[in-house]
Parts: structure tokens; C-alpha cells; sequence
């Protein structure tokens, strides 16, 4: 079915750590093309084509988790099939490159691309609300009361950093886990790009609808910006937590669709953005209102 | 003309690190919409229309790298005004998040969107000949004869860091910084986008072209994938750099277009994935050929 190409390649480099350098052979994380065309069936032309630069494996997964990010399709019924294009007329690079998914009831009004970057009309509407209507279209809260524990939280990187396979070969690619709240590790996917491996991790909960994402949390190595949070909400993961910092916008966007945001986690610390209510702390009768040293925005990465 | 809106943004935050939390207000880097509009002076509506998702600053430079980064335009000449969509017509959102361009003589052929997610035509062209023809249409090798010592790459990740001011603050931006080959430092930009800090920085070159960027370094803070190599090349920057790893297509493309890359650039270590021939190290003249421990590779982020 999926990962057909391989997710890692060789390279001759030249290492410099002091004098002399030597040269050798180093893994790197691969990076290619995914072609996705979007078929409605009633055409043999695609409705949408969409290319995205990806780690080959779990493909299937990313067009699923793709189609739902993008607002595409809600719901795992609507994909009738989807199919790598191979065979004799297809090239080398093109082998395993293409994916055409065959979509039901699609809602594509009005897009002709996607990422938020969509060449939109000319009607001037910029900023939220047209942000909303492009992305968030039809979107709910998200009112899942998952309650998590603060020893669980603090256990997230190590459950995600655990399972980085590839990383631990090429150092070189984003990871995002899906954990239960009582962290249970459901699901880990890495990609080079950053959508991409989120993107892979809601196809997976919407092709194996078994384990409920709804009760979730979406844990990510990078910087938490707006379409983390939006790809939460669309997944309907309640909890989003990253080892780095969010955007203004993805804040303003967790308190609107409900979602719990935790950012700057490492060890055990930790900063709550929104939707504390989900969050048990130790001590959480006892939570001064004002403010103590460290400066949370002080617990930051090194580069 | 720039910058007129914030660059950080102030939240209310519970903060945890042991017991107990407490809440205090916390800065935010900005997230914003920036709408470009490109038209050709023939007609009232614009050409193409894209939407990034910015950290505002700079936004005149981030439309510039823009255009060129994508291949609308090759030169600043081609640039005929640029302006602030801005009066009593426009929302608070709107004001100073949308920038008209008005361009002469586009290269837009076959072009909706950008950032090679283009809705492509349903030609089925897939994999590196399609990418080539969206993002590196004429674009040639870069022959720049820049020569950098071993000693200007060791002190690039200090030089990108002791710059990022709203990082300092904020903890959650990407940085990118043009160094010139003796380690002067040209200009660092700051955005939460991956791709826009080094728009930005496409955008200032190409608008104060005394400072060659074609003998320059291109130096940033995250992993180095496909689309960093083609804007170096697109921008004519011999060199890039970064603090983590190249994926396989950023190698593959800075060897076909004579970059030197160099990644894991971390103190007085770094590896050479392509164009050897422009660093002077200090031992040159005894590389042997055979490898030797610490892999490279395990040269890495902690997550």
C-alpha cells in the first residue's frame, strides 16, 4: 500500500569538528514531490492538483489528513478510493510520486489551491474573517473535555523524541505524536515538511477512526503556528502542545475553537495558553494570580 | 513606509515549572495575514493574489523576495510601486495587511499561486522536471567565486543569534541573516514564517542591491529543505547554511546549482554536503577519504 520509497538517502559530505575534516558517507532525511489529484469521478480531469514536498512513507495518510486539513472532505466516507499512479507511462521520479484520490460529495467552493495561500478572489477581504472562511469554514469548537495530568504533559516530548526514528538516523525531519490523555502514544509521523507530518498523523485518525482523536493531544517538535492550530481543530483534537513558542494567531485561534495550547514544554515546564480547564495540576487549588520569575519566554530554544 | 504594526503581541498565560503555577502575561511573536497584490498597471484587478501568514516588518521586502523568490519578477526595475492598502475603506484588519504591487513585464506564465503547492495543470508532470519548470525556470548554476574561511561558518550561528531580537523576547521565530564572505553581517530578518524571514531578506537585496548579495552567505536557523536552496539560488547567494539538517532534495539541488551547503552548523562543527570549493579550512591540504567517528548525523537538535 504506503511507502513504497524509501524515507531516508545517502550522501557523501565533508565533516569539519576541529582539524582535519574527513569525508564520509551521512543519511538525510528524503525529499520529493507528492503529487495529490483530487477527482470528483464524474471527470477524468482532477478538480484540484496539489503538490507538496514530503518524506515518502505514510502517504496515503497525508492526501487523507491533506483533504481534511484543507477542508476538502469532513468525513473518512467521503475518499470512494485513492490509488498511486504507476505502471510503464510513468517515469522514475514520477513512480510512487502521484497519489489520485477519488472524492465524494467534495467541498471545494471557491479553492483552486490550499495552505491558507489560496489565490483568493480579488474582493479584498483579508485578515480573520476571511481566514476563517477559507480554512475554518463550518468548523465547531472543539467542546471534548479530555482532563490531563501535569505528569503526563511533561512526559509528551520524551513519548514523541522516543519515536523519532528517522530523525535518530538523519536528524533532519519535524515530528508530531498523537497521545492519548492518560499517554498512551497512538500514533508518531515524521516528515521533512512541518505540515506534513500533522497532516499524516489526522489521515491516520481519519483512516483508523478506531482510537478516538477526539480525546487526544496533538504533540509537535516545532514552533506552534496558526495551522497547527487550525489542523487541530479541524481534526478535532482537543489538546495542542509543542516544545516551542506560539504566534499571537495561534493563540487567538485556540480560544476561539476551544482547544487547550501548550507551548515552551520541556522537562517539566510548561506554559498554558489556553483552554486551562483541561489541565490538572498538582497543585491547582493554590495558582497565584500574579506573576513569579522565570519569564516563560525566557525558557526558549537555543537558535 | 514599513512596519507599521506590531511585531509582538502581549498574552495572559499560566505558567508551570515544579508547583505552584501562576499566570502572568507573556509576549507573543505576531501572526498576521499579508495580502500581495500583483497587477500589471493594464487592469484594476490583480493578477495573482497570495496570502502568507507573516510576522509584520519588513512586509515591503517580504513582497519583493516574494516576487522574486517565485519567479514573477528577475529585477528590482520590474517593480513599479508598492503601497499600503490602507484609508477609511479598510478594516482594522485590513489596515497595513495588504500591499499592492504593481509590476512591469511579469514572468507569470502558467502561474496561479505560489510556493510550488500551484494548482498545477492536469499535465501529470511530477517530480523534478515539473519543479524545475514552476520554480527554476531560467534560473542559471551560481558561479560566484565567494571563498569563506573556516573560521567566518564557525562564528555564523553566533552572529545569526546575538540579532534576533524578537526572539530574544519572544522565543518563537524563525531567523535568517546575509553574511558576506568575511563574516559581516548585511542584514538579519525575523519572521514566524519559515519561508518569510528569507523572502525578507531576498526582498532587502534585491531593493538595496550595494551589498552584493552574490558574494554572500545565507545563514538560518532551521532545518534546510528543497525551498532554501531554490531561493539562494533564485537570489543569486553562492552559500547556505543552517544550524540543522539539508534533506535529500536540498542536496540534490545545490549541487545542480553550485551553492555551497553547509548544515549541523553547531560551534566549531559543520558538515559540506556540496560546493567544497568555496570554504578555506584550515587543514585543506589533508582531508583524508575515509570516515571517521562522530558521524555527522548524530550531530542533531535535541528535538
Amino acid at each position: 500500500m504506503d511507502g513504497r520509497k524509501g524515507s531516508k538517502s545517502r550522501a557523501r559530505i565533508t565533516a569539519v569538528a576541529g582539524d582535519p575534516a574527513w569525508q564520509q558517507s551521512d543519511w538525510l532525511a528524503t525529499e520529493e514531490p507528492l503529487e495529490i489529484r483530487i477527482s470528483d469521478g464524474a471527470s477524468l480531469d482532477p478538480l484540484l492538483t496539489h503538490v507538496t514536498m514530503r518524506t515518502p512513507g505514510a502517504d496515503f495518510e497525508l492526501a487523507a489528513g491533506f483533504l481534511l486539513a484543507e477542508g476538502v472532505i469532513r468525513r473518512p466516507e467521503q475518499i470512494r478510493q485513492m490509488e498511486f499512479c504507476v505502471g510503464p507511462a510513468a517515469t522514475a521520479v514520477q513512480q510512487y510520486n502521484i497519489i489520485s484520490v477519488e472524492v465524494i460529495d467534495p467541498d471545494m467552493r471557491g479553492r483552486t489551491d490550499a495552505y491558507f495561500r489560496t489565490a483568493v478572489s480579488a474582493c479584498g477581504v483579508c485578515g480573520k474573517a476571511s481566514l476563517e472562511e477559507l480554512s475554518l469554514r463550518g468548523v465547531e469548537p472543539v467542546t471534548a473535555g479530555a482532563e490531563i495530568d501535569q505528569s503526563v504533559i511533561e512526559r509528551l516530548p520524551i513519548l514523541l523524541r522516543e519515536r523519532q526514528a528517522l530523525f535518530d538516523i538523519t536528524g533532519g525531519l519535524h515530528g508530531a505524536a498523537l497521545v492519548t490523555c492518560s499517554g498512551v502514544v497512538l500514533a508518531v509521523r515524521e516528515d521533512v515538511g512541518r505540515h506534513n507530518a500533522v497532516d499524516k498523523l489526522l489521515g491516520w485518525a481519519l483512516l483508523n477512526p478506531k482510537p478516538a482523536a477526539e480525546r487526544a493531544i496533538l504533540m509537535v517538535s516545532g514552533r506552534l503556528s496558526y495551522e497547527w492550530a487550525q489542523k487541530a481543530a479541524v481534526g478535532r483534537i482537543p489538546v495542542l502542545a509543542g516544545v516551542s513558542a506560539p504566534s499571537s494567531l495561534a493563540v487567538d485561534l485556540a480560544r476561539e475553537f476551544g482547544l487547550t495550547l501548550i507551548g515552551f514544554l520541556r522537562g517539566d515546564s510548561f506554559n498554558i495558553y489556553s483552554g486551562h480547564q483541561r489541565v490538572r495540576l498538582r497543585n491547582s487549588g493554590d495558582q497565584p494570580a500574579t506573576a513569579l520569575p522565570p519569564a516563560p519566554s525566557q525558557r526558549r530554544s537555543p537558535a
